[in-house]
């Protein structure tokens, strides 16, 4: 018999693309490494605020993110397109959308990857809207939720209930020590140990003791 | 025969731990990979300045410094110890260590890896200064450099030649985007790709065409 497996937590927002790239290196491996994955839809805008970070008021930080996640979601194939008006996005924020994922995740956790991987899809590969009603629903309804279903979900983003689950998540990731996302929380051996950033999942598996072999694990091909 | 190596440009300050971790996994690797290394000494100080960059001004980034190198440290196999007194560190900066380590390259570039490894050994493994002249002898003389050519090239590290080529390359590293340290500058097929931080190697390998084999190439161990 092997060990338990490890429990392993994903605090990200559709906003940030780092964390789409951890997410989905994260949902390959959960098959292949001995690991619980579970996901926590957080706010960007939340964790920023709380730990004051500001970290796009370089510019050229900026101008390295967009080569950055070029190059990143080509090494990570993942379908990663830098939006046109990225200020714009960050303006608007993903209150409505993540609060959707907290949603889903309260109601159709089975959905929770699909629904995330499509509003990222949006946002981060398609250049469309995140922060519509009409768009949340298309995100739903192209992740396989039923109009209807997707349509109850939209209701309840507004109910006491969901506001306060997608606060306590993000707060639960400050409280970890979170400045940004994502972030990864490792339970092992009655230890907890946080990492930042899509960066550090070779980091991962030396802590986990499991194999890293790359952003795509050849497994996955096979 | 095989193509031509690819020119690397690492651009690094002894002050910065991220670029010891890079500075080590490429002095690995260049003897592995089709590449050849250009060590570029910089001055992390003059960079955050030019770029407006804060990076210390988040408490909880700090924090997270501390456990991310010493995680890294053990993974990378680097002997890095988090200092008792950080912020005394970066408010004393690194101007005379990297004015000597850039003498040293004009001067005796054969000691310039040895060099620069001492004095990270000094500052972030045994948390002993490197500002005064007495440091930065001590770090010559552990690299193997004479008594009489250390305090040669200590003389030399007031010279216009040797304040201007840190600022050249410092400007250098701005000029290619940088706003911290280390970055690596790959001259590809005409192209030159900046990337920032010790953890790109894997993506810098996927740019190369070449084997990612972690921090610690088995090779070394063979």
């Amino acid at each position: 018999m092997g060990s338990l497996p490890r429990n392993l937590e994903l605090f990200y927002d559709v906003l940030s693309p780092y964390s789409w790239l951890g997410f989905e290196v994260l949902c390959r491996y959960q098959h292949i490494w001995n690991i619980k994955l579970q996901l926590q839809p957080s706010l960007l805008g939340g964790i920023l605020k709380d730990s004051g970070n500001l970290p796009l008021q370089v510019p050229r930080k900026l101008q390295y993110l967009r080569s950055d996640l070029q190059l990143q979601g080509q090494h990570f194939q993942v379908p990663m397109q830098f939006p046109k008006d990225f200020s714009e996005i960050v303006r608007k924020g993903s209150v409505s959308a993540m609060r959707f994922v907290t949603a889903t995740n309260m109601e159709q956790p089975e959905m929770l990857t699909k629904v995330s991987r499509e509003l990222w899809m949006r946002a981060w590969s398609r250049d469309e809207d995140i922060t519509q009603p009409q768009s949340i629903l298309a995100a739903a309804e192209k992740a396989g939720m039923s109009a209807e279903d997707a349509r109850a979900l939209l209701e309840k983003i507004s109910t006491p209930q969901v506001k306060n689950q997608l606060r306590e998540t993000t707060e639960a990731a400050c409280k970890y020590g979170a400045f940004g996302l994502p972030i990864v929380v490792a339970h092992m051996d009655g230890q907890k140990h946080m990492l930042f950033g899509s960066d550090r999942m070779e980091l991962l598996a030396h802590l986990l003791g499991e194999k890293w072999m790359g952003p795509v694990p050849p497994a996955l091909n096979a």
